[in-house]
């Protein structure tokens, strides 16, 4: 099942996407479910609605797509894939937070702050929790995930290592596109075997599979829960893939007017254009 | 005025604190106001209250109280006291996140996880935004505050130090009392010439003047708000200073049954006892 969130009424509502025989991808709105709720009754409701007239369904380009979830926590991994950065693996994952105000929806602009001058992107794969685990064996982990979606961990370079703590630079409002949608665990079991490519301005920047992530879902889960409670729609961002060597070695900060899409196999795809503070207003 | 929540009817209610002409701290119930609307409204609330039949109201010691707000940003400094292990000032503030699962109230008492062998306290005195503050320069930044709060920076430092990001060891449930009210700035319009005393155990360890802060609150808004959307009830940790240098020699990590109290001048104090889970249960 693939769950989104879509703006109607003035509010962001939760919807799942259902597949007509025509191929169109339609949205059957969930009313006032909660994440849990969803979960439990989801797949009842989607197959209901898809086996009644769907074409009296709205199409998904017809609504304006919200962040998929609205998460209380957002847990992030440093170097969590073989070869990025580091020569070795850390010995413990490398976990920093980000603040709720970088979240923002699929197809929404990240706006740049006069301030950021070095701002990068970082094309991850996120763990949405579906139920509260706390102090969980690594056997039991799975069940506590909902799903996954796609994150731009964007980061300014500057504010992140003006000192030792990255914080800042990872916090600025809007940094955080989510989207386009959860995909739950009765669609995808696990993460193995898939590729995370990125792409900046068409150009492919990133491209490796997830079989080379040091910390697996099961662990990161298993281990954030021996101290911090997670909640139904906290997320967990694995962590990105390098770049190619080539590509790394040509970067350049974000301008105004790039684009970065992220597209991971069975996931979706998640494309974020970049504009100056001027152009937003 | 001090403003406070406390536990009624099953859920946590804003009130202010007024004294009557006997010396007793009593409670005025404040409602289903917002923050921002108790700011407004609070001191003719409590005014009015405090003129009527004050015997009346339920006093201080009788409610439960709960942390005074809940932030949905909790921004913590370090080494912002000149001479707290650095030997220079850091050239930026350095900033780090803590998650809301950290927040518990004045009273509560810390439960110590299993993985968690090195605890540690760090008296601090919190910043409560009041208004919403995006990009504000410096000389206008003191009207986005609302008042002043202590906050205890509990750290596991086992898991702070694992990788070069403090996260985790800062991030465990519970790890964050705050409290016991906020003395809003028509009471404190500045943090200057303050004392910051913690003792554990009865045993007075730090003890420094708010005038050693390397960076004050109008500059942290300011700051933060360059590329941080600050919202009412958002806090802003300003940093522990230093242990006596005999404390820091003797320091050993917190065990069950320790009490750590931080006490500022005019704005209050706040006891914490930490126990084991066992002892939770």
């Amino acid at each position: 099942m693939r769950l989104i969130s879509f703006e109607a009424d003035g509010r962001e509502q939760p919807g799942a996407v259902v597949t007509g025989p025509d191929g169109t991808d339609r949205v059957v709105a969930l009313g006032d479910l909660s994440l849990a709720q969803i979960l439990e009754h989801g797949p009842r409701i989607a197959a209901a609605a898809g086996s009644a007239d769907i074409t009296a369904l709205p199409t998904l380009t017809e609504v304006k797509l919200a962040p998929p979830v609205r998460p209380g926590k957002i847990l992030c991994l440093g170097y969590n894939y073989a070869g990025h950065t580091q020569e070795q693996a850390p010995p413990f994952p490398n976990v920093f937070i980000k603040t709720p105000n970088t979240i923002c929806g699929p197809g929404d602009a990240v706006v740049m702050p006069p301030s950021c001058t070095d701002v990068d992107y970082e094309g991850e794969i996120a763990v949405v929790i579906g139920t509260r685990a706390s102090r969980v064996p690594q056997a039991g982990a799975m069940a506590h995930v909902a799903g996954y979606t796609l994150f731009n961990d964007v980061s300014d370079r500057g504010w992140q290592h003006r000192t030792d703590q990255w914080a800042l630079g990872k916090s600025a409002d809007g940094f955080g596109p989510l989207g386009p949608w959860i995909v739950t665990t009765d669609e995808v079991t696990g993460l193995g075997g898939r590729t995370v490519e990125v792409e900046r301005n068409g150009v492919v920047t990133v491209s490796a599979s997830t079989d080379a992530m040091v910390y697996d879902v099961a662990f990161l889960v298993h281990y954030l829960s021996q101290i911090i409670t997670l909640e139904p729609g906290d997320i967990i961002s694995t962590g990105t893939p390098g770049r190619f060597p080539q590509a790394q070695a040509a970067h350049t900060p974000l301008t105004p007017g790039d684009t970065v899409t992220i597209r991971v196999t069975g996931l979706g795809e998640l494309t974020t254009p970049f504009v100056s503070m001027e152009e937003n207003r």
